[in-house]
């Protein structure tokens, strides 16, 4: 699925809610000890949901089910003693003495859609801070290197600040490099952004981000995690965080990043996710370019040179927002003659267009019997010129 | 017609150029005087040669023959007398006099077989150097800004330094910036490089390539110009130099240009000629990378990062030539197992693959019953941790 086929919808938490404190206290309960299972991570509670639906029904199911599921021994073993229930009831007492914390669970209507759309999504998102907000706005992760040149750096900023100023939710993971400076440049533009961490959302890693995390959190963004409450930082955990960025977000856009750079997993996890994935070219004789410039050149990522090549992708409505309005068309114009320099080729395509009716280029190169490269050129050329304007489509009219 | 799909010969001058000296000055004398005629430009010119079938034709046409085909009155007026006959005759005596220059006509076996194949080609071509190794080998268009960055200057002379060591002509413009680096780069390589000029051969423009272009000529290189002797650098011929430039070449290479640099146009006439486009990628925050981020973003254009992305578009037979030959296969290997921390999907598309059979994408999909996309995400990341190659035409083997 392309973001445009994307419905883009808020989260509907008000009506699906369930009112009963003490019940939903009894159903978090579970859904938070599944989640600190050992042994069972976002693929192995896939399974276990699909089978016995909920997480009420994991703990409710028999040992001799659990184990014909190919779990790890250690996961069957705390399901069957529940020998979690009571880290978890602990959890809900911190998340509740904790400013703005709560916990979302996979079937409460709170849960961000995109997320779930993702395959094996987390089952537990904690989340602190302004997220309702946050997630309810079209979202776009802004990832690449930690260590990440100037140039990285001010483009992350620049297109942070581009993009929440016009009300994206700019989603990143707190790294240093590229990551920070995308929350700063959403911060620059009083905007709204997400950092989403790979320990618990009552630590901060790397330590020096503890300043950002609170900026954060005090100016209307929000941290989310899926990791229960301590966890430390862990190699092993930030590649699930990775899921998570790409997995809320409408695309992905890949700022800087070296050959061998963890956030072309991330881009690539996007890809999975049938996110669009955008890439910022870089000169190719810079080495924290080459796998932006690879992802464009090999991967089909959409190059970015503005904010607007972002929302351009959105679902239409959406961009409709965002971008400037089309000119008036109402009152019709005299139409501007044929410049009398155009060539064969430009003057038969020019004569299939208007100003007022798109026309397709699969309708134009019918109607002109030119190879779809060739029409390409012409058209590229009356553009340049300034003759006719592309509209999202591929399709073009004459400009006025 | 895409680079690969061109079939790429040799100019068989040899067996078809016509013996008898003097029927040749005649011949050539014709099509001399009509490229001198005025008002005759490559666009009347292809008019007249469909309606005449030869230079001898036109001249042997009645005026009103050629009244009825709307050229310009001075045009009619000049084929009628023949008028630039005798400025014909001294052309050729100043071309025979003039150290290894040459010129080519449209009917003549030498004449370039790529440029023949563009939409009103030009009706004679002069030559100087060794204008026919240069254009037997494969040859590619590297242009751009005249006021270009370091940047671009850097990475114009290394790409053709890297083309031209393995055999690719370098053909270019002899402007300042890109295309002064661009020729460059090839004599650095010792490689061959032709200059297409927009003044006459006997002329170099600007003067202070004057050098650069001698050291063209002394060291195996050309310079061809479709303009008379003496023609001064006009800014209205520059236009016509570019058809060449691009007409000449398999593919044309768009190495740094500003929003409305005029190498744009050059990368247009090549779309319109079906040459393939290829474009190097800058910082956004460059405007002299404005240009060619544009054209891959919007224009198709391909992202060059190597040599390799520029040769791997040519014909397979040459490109074979000149890139590192594909691990032998002859001997059995043992099959890599497959590595243990697959995902689900990655696991899928593994199983599909094999090390000696290479698979299309088309039926990976259907294989895998996974849509293109998704299957490209997972076929990337299976590329990226290096346990598989992409090969020509979408298709994927195991490494070994």
């Amino acid at each position: 699925m392309r973001i445009s086929d994307c419905e883009f919808k808020s989260s509907p938490q008000s009506e699906i809610r369930i009112p009963h404190p003490a019940f939903i206290g009894i159903r978090m309960r579970d859904w938070i000890a599944l989640n600190m299972t050992p042994g069972v991570g976002p693929r192995a509670a896939a399974r276990l949901l699909e089978r016995f639906g909920s997480a009420a029904g994991v703990f409710g199911a028999l040992r001799s089910e659990l184990e014909r599921l190919r779990l790890r021994p250690e996961a069957v073993e705390s399901i069957a003693l529940r020998d979690r229930h009571e880290a978890a009831s602990e959890e809900l007492e911190r998340l509740r003495a904790m400013e703005g914390a709560d916990v979302l669970v996979l079937d409460d209507g709170a849960y961000p859609t995109l997320l779930r759309e993702i395959a094996d999504p987390p089952v537990t998102l904690y989340v602190r801070g302004a997220w309702e907000a946050c997630l309810d706005a079209p979202c776009v992760a802004l990832v690449g290197s930690r260590r990440c040149s100037t140039y990285g750096q001010n483009v992350s900023l620049m297109l942070a600040r581009d993009l929440a100023a016009r009300g994206v939710t700019i989603i990143s993971g707190l790294a240093r490099g590229i990551d920070a400076a995308a929350h700063r440049g959403a911060l620059e533009a009083s905007g709204r952004t997400v950092a989403v961490l790979g320990t618990g959302i009552d630590e901060v890693y790397p330590r020096e981000h503890k300043r950002l995390a609170s900026e954060i959190l005090e100016r209307g963004g929000a941290l989310v995690s899926q990791f229960p409450l301590g966890t430390p930082p862990v190699a092993e955990n930030f590649p699930y965080r990775n899921r998570i960025i790409s997995g809320l977000s409408l695309g992905t856009v890949l700022v800087e990043a070296a050959e061998n750079s963890g956030s072309l997993i991330t881009a690539r996890l996007a890809m999975e996710q049938n996110r669009e994935v955008f890439s910022v070219p870089g000169n190719i004789t810079s080495r924290n370019s080459f796998g932006t410039n690879y992802l464009i050149k090999s991967a089909g990522a959409k190059l970015v040179q503005t904010w607007q090549d972002i929302v351009a992708e959105f679902p239409p409505d959406i961009a409709a927002l965002m971008l400037p309005p089309e000119p008036k068309k109402g009152r019709r114009v005299e139409p501007v003659a044929a410049p009398t320099d155009l060539s064969e080729n430009e003057r038969r395509v020019w004569a299939l267009l208007s100003t007022d009716e798109p026309a397709q280029i699969d309708a134009l190169a019918e109607a002109s019997r030119m190879p779809v490269q060739e029409l390409t050129g012409v058209l590229f050329g009356l553009e340049l010129r300034d003759l006719i304007r592309q509209l999202p489509g591929r399709c073009f009219v004459r400009k006025l």
